[in-house]
């Protein structure tokens, strides 16, 4: 990991680690934070999955896109019962790999698990609708998808096989907080093999507060008096050392989501200063599946559907996706993004 | 509501109401939790659907159970994208449901949104089988299920229909600790109208703590210097006013899940004792699937699966559910749960 190479001494781990964790203020490095958190238990596998996936699409000269999706959650026990969680159902995320594989891209689909996946999400996460209510029992013993279903089912299930088939969607997931960050900068890593080909996605709602593992046990759910009291750390920001060490190459596309319009292009433009990526995807929280804001260095552009195309079930994805498809064409031509 | 018509003067809420919230020391008393929480948006809608199946059944006779399955959020902010968590998928609740209606009573299921559900809990929350994984399209335009999984789930649709047909399933939701807490209120109260022949099953993981919605405007997020600060009260004890006033007449089982065996029978007992209710499941976190113990004012009982019946898939909700209708049977004969 290369984290660990350009680490200062005085921050290595100590004996007494305590004071190294944190600048006194909460606020962490993010190439401490690898060196002071657990990787998780199933990252070899991961990395043996994306590295397969990532390899054989460099043969093919295929397009690779890395999907972000879902919350994470941020344990408050070593033995986890509690943690918090940041609500993320993964829409975005689910609904836009399925246009990029339209568009003849290969999805790495890193996913919250439980949270919405792509062709599966148009059945899942119903509140009126469970799994077996879309069965029906024939006499000859076997089930089959109700008729009033069956027919978008068929043209979705046909999809979600051809993407399988062709290898075009490989579906990996997190839990946690820790999880996510060290299976992102793996999946940086390796889908850096394929330089200005790769796209990364990062639709996932991180959390901002976190427990770090070595100040757990201290730290730990204290019931005085009967009250919870918790300190928790923020946590790092990690686009930074991502967009200019883990994924250099790549096209990187960000989101923001506000609550007021006057903040949504200037705070969008002090992101890509500070982190100095290509794209943010700027949403309202409440017209998010209708109008998002695609700004980038010099340029801004509104993506808008119609209420008649809302109603319709037209998905707001299926203009993200062809424009920022056209900026990565611009971006492995060029080298920028914005056209003259 | 009835908790309304006990508070003390000295309770109800004032202008100031600060020091109203708690004893000064983070623990709130049941009644003022009730006076001091907004109820969910959707109470009247769950009384409704909730009363006419109690009374249909109260008419037919049959014998109802509530569970109570899963986790619950406790919410950390107004306008909520972060939340507590404490994790439970619903399976002891899910699977308990199924063996209560094969055992002839009505089950009302209120469950964690999106955990664990009767019957579709066969197909669910598996990391490596997704909903359109079970599906095969057929030439003629239909989608059928893989034959591979059509005989069980068959069996399993079959019995799922006909418990719906029978209006022997009623599912309600929940997401977060007031849901539940005012939802749980209401459902004992519409249920006392069954009087003994009812029965609470209380398998939900509910929160140990949460921050009073009057508290969340003042101790909202702090981001002080990087770090947050949350401080959280101790959720009351809701079991003291179920088993006195809400629920008296019905048979309560409550659940005690345990790491240590040495303390499960003591805290088994005294839970019995500070709360008066009739039995308490006790669990250990690593065989709780295999072995439990039922706790009663003067018996203790194992119930235990053989390491061969656990193999064959045998659930040891097999066992517990018929143990617990011969305790009911004693309640409704007797108003004693224990064999002379």
């Amino acid at each position: 990991m290369s984290s660990q190479e350009v680490i200062p001494d005085y921050l290595m781990p100590a004996t007494s680690g305590e004071q190294l964790l944190d600048n006194g203020q909460g606020i962490i490095d993010p190439d401490v934070y690898f060196n002071t958190n657990k990787p998780p238990a199933d990252l070899d596998r991961f990395e043996q999955r994306l590295s397969a996936f990532v390899d054989y699409h460099r043969q093919q000269g295929t397009r690779v896109v890395l999907i972000t999706s879902g919350g994470t959650t941020v344990p408050l026990e070593n033995q986890t019962v509690r943690f918090i969680d940041n609500f993320s159902n993964g829409n975005r995320g689910a609904t836009s790999a399925e246009y990029f594989i339209k568009a003849g891209y290969a999805v790495v689909f890193m996913h919250r698990q439980f949270s919405l996946e792509p062709f599966q999400r148009h059945y899942t996460h119903n509140p009126n609708r469970a799994f077996l209510d879309y069965m029906v029992t024939k006499e000859d013993g076997s089930v089959c998808v109700d008729p009033a279903y069956a027919k978008e089912m068929h043209v979705i299930l046909s999809e979600y096989h051809r993407a399988k088939e062709q290898n075009m969607l490989l579906q990996l997931d997190f839990v946690t907080l820790s999880d996510y960050l060290f299976k992102l900068q793996s999946a940086c890593h390796i889908l850096a093999r394929l330089g200005n080909k790769s796209m990364y996605y990062l639709a996932a709602a991180v959390s901002d507060f976190f427990i770090p593992s070595q100040k757990m046990a201290e730290h730990k759910i204290q019931s005085r008096d009967g009250a919870l009291n918790l300190v928790l750390d923020q946590v790092p920001k990690f686009l930074k050392p991502l967009v200019s060490n883990w994924a250099s190459q790549g096209l990187i596309v960000s989101f923001k989501l506000e609550t007021d319009m006057s903040l949504l292009v200037p705070k969008a433009r002090q992101a890509l200063q500070r982190y100095g990526h290509q794209v943010v995807i700027g949403n309202m929280l409440k017209t998010r599946k209708q109008t998002v804001t695609m700004i980038m260095n010099a340029t801004e552009k509104e993506l808008s559907l119609t209420p008649e195309e809302l109603n319709e079930g037209v998905e707001i994805e299926s203009m993200i996706i062809p424009a920022l498809v056209h900026i990565h064409d611009r971006w492995i031509a060029s080298g920028h993004t914005d056209s003259p």
